[in-house]
């Protein structure tokens, strides 16, 4: 898949992964940019059933992390590299949210690439969001020490199914010349208009029993409530991993 | 410049970057992943040179944000998809910390996704890990709302300059294999010799006159004293674009 024409994809086939290809591709990925080619980042590589059905729970038993043959968690982690600076005289300085946020972000650059790279080698790819809700479970599972934090997971294996592609948005409602300019609220209904025609989308509203489709997303998907939940959990664990106070 | 062989470009050619190749490598990047397709991301594309001179000092004043044709500003943005939702009687919740990392996460996705191909296409790309740092002179410059943070920057343009393709650790170093594995100082010495025994390293730790290449990082580019100042202002930004109580 090229990155015009690209899907997620939850279905795999039950085609191993090699350890080859998987170390070529994060290899890949070691290419991309990332701040003072310090590496900040780590990956815990899963492949094991019983690794796989421990996270499991952690991603709302979402059924692609059992079904994947490959489960990456990707982390910000300021572990190697401070350890590195204490066997060479050096003290570091990098138990603060400032740093987690350069770790986070290079995190996720490496992962991309990897993703990227991925798709194009033919594999098929699902990122789970549900890694920052229950980071701390994941930590548990798969012994992360002090300064690594996991911020994204990705499900890789050959697929077995080939979705619709998805909608996006004009690009003018992404990007900007210049200044932001706020959205007028007619502005608004014409970029939201194509999405809101879609077949599907009278389908999900009824299906969730609600009046629009923003309400499937306040009241069911990404509801307050749950959105200061797993905050106030995320905040818990930049502060026992090391990186808040 | 392919994924294996890519460098960081900081010196741009005397070319412009045509607005159709902009679009249509915006367009790819909205193909990549992202949270319940809500795109809660934007783009503020700077070419301007009066804009480019205001957001300089943000950059503490690196010469490609003025040099280079193209500055791209990337922004965590639940603006555009909250008064969607107020417009659909629907009740945002996406004032909170989990909502920013969310949509930081999708942005440096749309972000990576851009610079692959944009480097696919010819271009030259430099990361500025300064946006964090410095967020709140870059809303000021481009007038960015309430739950607009600005989370990354590329400066973009024809490459003037090929630099030596730069080291990376080992995968080792980088890999661990169902949990993590946290290395012995022996590991540590291995992991590092080849980064440490390059020639550019010894000349790095004389030049900053520092007795180990960890010291030029803990004590001269990655301060705990300015990661720590830069924390307590990333923080006050996220507080008052909306996103921390």
């Amino acid at each position: 898949m090229d990155l015009n024409d690209r899907r997620t994809i939850r279905r795999y086939a039950d085609r191993p992964v090699s350890d080859e290809l998987l170390r070529h591709l994060l290899s890949l990925a070691c290419r991309a940019s990332n701040t003072g080619n310090m590496q900040t980042y780590s990956i815990v590589v899963t492949r094991s059933e019983e690794k796989k059905r421990a996270l499991a729970p952690a991603h709302f038993n979402q059924p692609m992390v059992t079904e994947a043959p490959v489960v990456l968690t990707f982390c910000a982690d300021y572990n190697r590299f401070s350890t590195w600076c204490e066997q060479r005289q050096a003290v570091p300085g990098y138990d603060n949210f400032q740093s987690f946020v350069g770790a986070a972000i290079d995190a996720i650059i490496f992962a991309q690439t990897f993703a990227v790279a991925a798709e194009r080698e033919g594999l098929g790819l699902c990122y789970l969001g549900t890694t920052t809700y229950n980071a701390g479970q994941i930590i548990d599972v798969l012994q992360l020490p002090r300064l690594v934090v996991p911020v994204t997971t990705l499900t890789v294996g050959y697929p077995a199914e080939m979705p619709e592609l998805q909608d996006r948005l004009p690009l003018e409602a992404i990007v900007h010349n210049e200044v932001y300019t706020p959205f007028s609220a007619d502005a608004i209904d014409k970029l939201y208009a194509a999405k809101e025609a879609l077949p599907d989308t009278a389908k999900f509203i009824a299906e969730n029993g609600k009046e629009t489709l923003a309400q499937v997303f306040t009241d069911v998907r990404y509801t307050k409530e749950n959105n200061e939940y797993f905050s106030k959990i995320l905040l818990d664990v930049l502060c026992k991993q090391g990186y808040l106070k």
